[in-house]
């Protein structure tokens, strides 16, 4: 483990550097990624990113501020990766065992860089990308700190999250005095849905059973609405958190069947309950609020799993 | 015009304070209340508070702080109340034209008061009332951090309008430091949705349709939807603003079936539409974002003569 100066310290000798985001790019993993590029730019470096999944159009203005350049990377670095696995193909075939830095705020980190900076009292991998940049004496300009509060919001659901800390309001507002535009960010990352989205929301909230005392409650993403609807990656993002939305829900279950035959299984909890605690009975993890895990069987098989295995938890 | 010094020194100076909260309390009111209140019992004061209104029981946790005492008053102080009609009555009749104090950050705020302590650039009032209780050196304690963050948060949207600025974020995080909750208030302001709130949400959704190149939605709310989920009027709130949300869509109009036979619209619009000025073409009336008026013929009627007159605008 290193420390933000020990990763700073890492930058400030390293050029060509490639900075990797996690498969189905979120947030937290683009702004960083942005950020840092945009950063590392600033000082005279070339840098560029890569992610194995495609980047929806609504994180498009986070690349606003980062030069396409094209190199042989000679550092490699990954940000919000928790886990190798993680990087998704081709990139983790190509850099998997190559990652000189991974900076991270995911408690299961997997320890896989050379040298790992994880802090998982950051809310967000952005938060330690704002004290690393600062410790490179990187100036914040408007569109690092664009990138920076995108990361802080969506990882926190605007501020919502448990992960939020005195700290995070801080840098929000370091950010925003800076010029981050918040209100439109969270206008854009929150208060707009595609047609595709409301369609998969209604079809989603037709899908919803209540177990244990309506203590838990479990929605279904099948291929079949994701045709239907027309629904991209980032249209489905964030339908996890619709059953725990509910009165009286104490887990939420999402069930998402895949092209390959598999079940992804996104958690969500509310205290006492943790969800990285159930995941990990099947080799997932993530935080206490959100975690996942991955089923080789039918939604049905998964459902009837993950049951079983909250009832001990709550 | 007072300043936060001058209003600090007239409480500093009084006693049997009766604390004003506007009628429909919102958190900021009734946050703003409680923790002035709080705050004054503190400091060896009598002070109560009175509302027009009744309390929603979503906020009685504000309340745990403030012991009740009863007396004749001898200063009044309202919180976030732009004018004296808002008081509602019967406080309006009883107090109006006695107020010693007003603590408010609307800009439309009339002046109405003996002294005003306005202030438009705070996000809410509660963030005046926390510099306030400061100046009189009261320790900002675990409850009135709960309600402070309250008011902030609310009034905010969660951090998401535009009036959120760096010291919005700065009191939060200071709020959060002294215990606040900010976790459990959000989630109970804005994510917790109930069982019959998500069937409205659904059967809302199955009405969505589309004018004018998809810049216009109309959701339709019957009653045999409110019948049939049992929502209660709570859970009809904030339904209308569903299609504004959808991608492209300029106007919002929800249509909303009332038992007397009349239809109730509610107008939701983008800039540069004006919702208001829609409204105003049959006899209604609001804001630019956000408006509404009735119709004594079916739903069906009405959306049809509104449809006619966004066309005008559009």
């Amino acid at each position: 483990m290193v420390s933000r100066n020990e990763a700073a310290e890492f930058l400030r000798g390293a050029d060509d550097i490639l900075i990797l985001c996690h498969q189905y790019p979120d947030g937290d993993t683009l702004g960083s990624a942005t950020a840092l590029c945009r950063g590392l730019q600033k000082l005279g470096k070339r840098a560029m990113i890569k992610c194995s999944d495609p980047i929806v159009p609504k994180y498009d203005y986070l690349f606003g501020g980062v030069e396409k350049q094209e190199f042989t990377p000679k550092a490699i670095v990954a940000v919000d990766i928790a886990d190798t696995q993680l990087i998704g193909e081709p990139n983790q075939s190509l850099y998997g065992e190559k990652i000189d830095l991974c900076i991270d705020h995911h408690p299961s980190n997997m320890g896989y860089a050379k040298r790992s900076c994880v802090d998982p009292k950051a809310a967000a991998t952005c938060e330690i990308i704002f004290d690393v940049l600062n410790l490179l004496n990187v100036e914040i300009d408007r569109q690092i700190a664009d990138c920076l509060y995108t990361g802080i919001t969506t990882d926190t659901g605007c501020f919502k999250y448990i992960n939020v800390t005195p700290r995070t309001y801080r840098i929000a507002a370091d950010l925003v005095e800076k010029g981050a535009d918040g209100n439109r960010i969270n206008r854009e990352m929150f208060d707009t849905k595609s047609r595709a989205r409301i369609g998969m929301e209604r079809r989603v909230m037709e899908t919803i059973r209540y177990y244990y005392d309506n203590r838990v409650a479990v929605i279904k993403i099948t291929l079949e609405m994701i045709r239907s609807t027309g629904a991209t990656e980032g249209d489905i993002e964030g339908l996890a958190s619709i059953p725990r939305a509910i009165e009286g829900v104490l887990v939420g279950v999402s069930l998402r069947e895949k092209p390959d035959g598999t079940c992804k299984v996104s958690l969500r909890a509310r205290p006492p309950i943790n969800a990285s605690d159930i995941c990990a009975a099947f080799g997932g993890g993530g935080h206490a609020g959100a975690a996942g895990c991955t089923f080789d069987t039918t939604m049905d098989q998964a459902e009837k799993q993950m049951l079983e295995e909250i009832r001990k938890h709550i």
